[in-house]
């Protein structure tokens, strides 16, 4: 079983932008995959059991950028 | 006693960006600094003798982005 949480995220310009979101969150404890689709700002979290949101926040925030809706 | 040289880069879209040009042109021997504004993608490489520009164009190339002018 797994549980998905969709993110907007703003300021990510680059290749090198998606990276760093996708490290950071990718570091959370109990997440499964990442995915980041660029040119939308639409990122994936795929999990085994629900993650605190404002956890994803934070990491996002430590990448450098900003949740903006989710 | 130092040269100068200054390149005009497009595609740079973030300090990520910035980071991967400095590196990759900072590793040509012979460069001293390298020097990179990020809203105007002017790049300056500062080296004891002149660097031959092709070897920059493809150092630049190499971190994923293009010299259009120098």
């Amino acid at each position: 079983m797994s549980t998905t949480g969709s993110y907007q995220v703003s300021g990510m310009t680059c290749g090198h932008c998606v990276t760093s979101v996708k490290e950071e969150v990718g570091e959370i404890p109990g997440v499964r995959d990442v995915d980041v689709e660029l040119s939308s700002g639409r990122v994936t979290v795929t999990s085994e059991e629900p993650i605190d949101p404002g956890v994803v926040h934070q990491a996002v925030a430590d990448a450098g950028y900003e949740i903006v809706n989710g």
